[in-house]
């Protein structure tokens, strides 16, 4: 069993282009030992976003603290602690923090 | 894209035997399309716990409110908001609120 705090993972900057002041902390890997999926964390700074781009694998996401908006179909979505979702396989998406405050977020992806 | 609010979802009771004061809301499952795995949010009263046992899948956790002791090895760890717990298939685990407030956590497993 592996127990952690979050803040003693390091962060590290997401560099894809089309991000922005974001950073991700990889909290349960394939290295743990997952046999199925992964837990990340990412911080995105006030005015960042991460790339609107698509992709075979899903995205299961919770929102830990601050607010933001999420691209769907075209249009920007308000999010905020306690949202989850849920993006499909090859649906477009983008996380945006237009709030005053760091915007938090759980991503699980397949490993 | 499912995007919702996690108190949109019913709590219903936890009924498996060795738990107590337990409660349990799908937020993403097989229902939704999610292919691999499913998001789940635990919330646990003063004084209660989730079953102490094991089982084939893996548990990917986080501490999202509240405070507790999960079971580990025969020893109790300390956790709170921030934790992320990776409980490893067929290990032996439980969650108990030892606190005077809701013990709030997501814990996914596959599909």
């Amino acid at each position: 069993m592996k127990i952690l705090n979050y803040k003693s993972m390091e962060a590290e900057p997401v560099t894809m282009e089309g991000s922005k002041d974001a950073s991700v902390r990889w909290l349960i890997a394939r290295e743990d030992g997952a046999p199925n999926f992964a837990m990340r964390l990412f911080e995105v700074e006030p005015g960042g976003y991460t790339p609107l781009h698509n992709h075979d694998n899903e995205h299961e996401i919770f929102i830990l603290e601050g607010e933001g908006v999420v691209w769907k179909g075209g249009n920007e979505v308000a999010v905020n602690a306690g949202t989850a979702i849920f993006v499909p396989p090859q649906e477009k998406h983008q996380f945006i923090n237009n709030s005053q405050s760091v915007l938090k977020f759980l991503c699980l992806v397949p490993v």
